[in-house]
């Protein structure tokens, strides 16, 4: 799944993941006028209005960008009928020929973090058959619990040829909280932190990035492992390190657009190779129609204001790479 | 939400929660087959076996235990029908009177947090209208990304009057990968960790759980906060330290039975008044009909064997208590 998620990416020159993170304020009106007229003002409804604006920009976008990823919560607030409207969106995106990245951030321990590999990335048994969930081709995994909580979805990836995106440095402000607090080296002669004669203090994000390095040498694609990292384009500096002390994992960058990062900050996530990041870009790309920029394409043209977001910023990212 | 959850815990005499993470294998064969005759070997199958088995079982104890605790990773792994078994299951547990402590770790940022939060303890707009998604009474959540994750959802819990189990030190061996490490104190001045004169290097976990006490600030009930921690009943000399530094917040102990806890394990997460804890048991109460100690119930009545499960461990905890 890494190396067909790299294939696409060079085929369509665009390290960009969209971020289908359907908030009803980004939904057009006639677009949710349409559901509730349907479905009334109810969960459903909502469910119907997500799912139509989502089919839409996919339909816009499904040739230019190599990937997609629906942040399950958004889907999630509207209860059963909001994951309905995720599961359909998943299945079209792959039917559309994207690689879909489920931003569900779990975490949990041995047969429960399986479960959630199961649910989202594998099969599951029932009786004599067998039955995927949500079968996206990567997700996203929150590492506060360590290997008990990550090994069980690797093997998952393992049986699978899918992927994860490893919470490594998120790009929200407060993420320093606890992820830059200076960790003290371990005095043990069998040091676990891998690098022999490192006896400064390291901030906890990069013990996370040496964690997940190894944990990406258990499951290689061709170049590039099929295990790799969140860090945030709102900390290039840290993105720089990480690059480093991670080789062959692959960052996925949220926090690019909305958030503040811009395709300058970006350069040091992508290898020499210009591979080894692919950055994300949800409201920027999704509710282009509502910003100043794109309001020509008027709301009724929002999926062709999503296409012109996206090639935006795939020549902000390639101008930035290009003259690094 | 704490108020009814302490006044249910003094009624029982029970600080114990059940937790409803129904596997397959822990379903009886006559269940299943029932489940299956009317839906086949499908998700939807599997969702009426896990929702039968579950709803059994809680007739069998909803009047000796104050909550139940669902792991949404159990029900995730059948897809949509799974979810469905889900959100039945914690309507009728509310309908039994029994406070529903949902187990999903989310945490994410911002808009995104509050989206989770909105999905599960609150109630989300449609037009004119709001609608509950899944209406837990509590939920657990991942601290990994900081205030920025935490503070969306406290909000949601002020508007809803429900409360937080937030992860501070999970019980699995490999949770102090991360959570163990120590951190270095601050230099600042103004030192962020509230400790005045600590300059002693300290583990992640108890920074954490620093921070839950200041959290836990915001939202106080009568003796306790709404705000709550995690800390696994298999690290008990830390539960001891932690039960100092967060003094008026709850702590949810994983760990005990199936994981190694025992009673005597248990007695530093308590306060004085012998109240700040609830302890959770999973499969050695909801699978308790497979044990050899109770095998004699039969998995006919394995809701009576489940209910059995809970005296004992009722005891055992009482015991240990009242040895202090």
């Amino acid at each position: 799944m890494i190396n067909q998620l790299i294939a696409k990416i060079k085929a369509t020159g665009a390290p960009i993941v969209v971020g289908l993170d359907p908030m009803l304020k980004f939904v057009p009106e006639h677009v949710k006028e349409k559901a509730f007229a349907e479905f009334g003002e109810t969960l459903e409804g909502a469910g119907e209005a997500i799912w139509q604006y989502n089919k839409e920009i996919v339909d816009n976008i499904y040739d230019v960008v190599p990937a997609v990823k629906p942040q399950i919560a958004m889907y999630e607030q509207f209860g059963i009928p909001g994951l309905v409207a995720f599961q359909k969106t998943v299945d079209y995106c792959k039917k559309k020929g994207l690689v879909v990245i489920g931003d569900i951030k779990r975490g949990d321990i041995g047969s429960t973090s399986e479960a959630y590999a199961t649910g989202h990335l594998g099969k599951v048994k029932v009786g004599s058959k067998s039955y995927y969930g949500f079968n996206e081709d990567f997700a996203t995994v929150n590492p506060y619990l360590g290997s008990d909580g990550v090994e069980p979805v690797i093997k998952v990836c393992k049986e699978e040829n899918k992927g994860l995106f490893i919470l490594v440095k998120t790009s929200n402000p407060s993420s320093g909280e606890f992820q830059d607090r200076l960790i003290r080296p371990r005095v043990s002669a069998g040091d676990a932190d891998g690098v022999k004669g490192a006896d400064a203090d390291r901030p906890l994000y990069e013990i996370v990035g040496e964690q997940v390095a190894r944990w990406g040498e258990e499951h290689m694609g061709d170049s590039y492992s099929y295990i790799g990292a969140v860090v945030g384009a709102t900390y290039p500096e840290m993105g720089k390190i990480l690059r480093r002390i991670m080789p062959r994992n692959y960052i996925l960058v949220p926090g690019y657009g909305a958030q503040g990062g811009k395709g300058k900050d970006l350069v040091h996530f992508f290898n020499e190779d210009g591979l080894g990041a692919i950055v994300n870009s949800s409201r920027g790309i999704i509710a282009a129609y509502q910003q100043e920029k794109y309001a020509s394409f008027g709301s009724e043209h929002f999926g062709e204001a999503s296409r012109a977001a996206v090639e935006d910023m795939k020549k902000d990212i390639a101008d930035a790479l290009n003259s690094r």
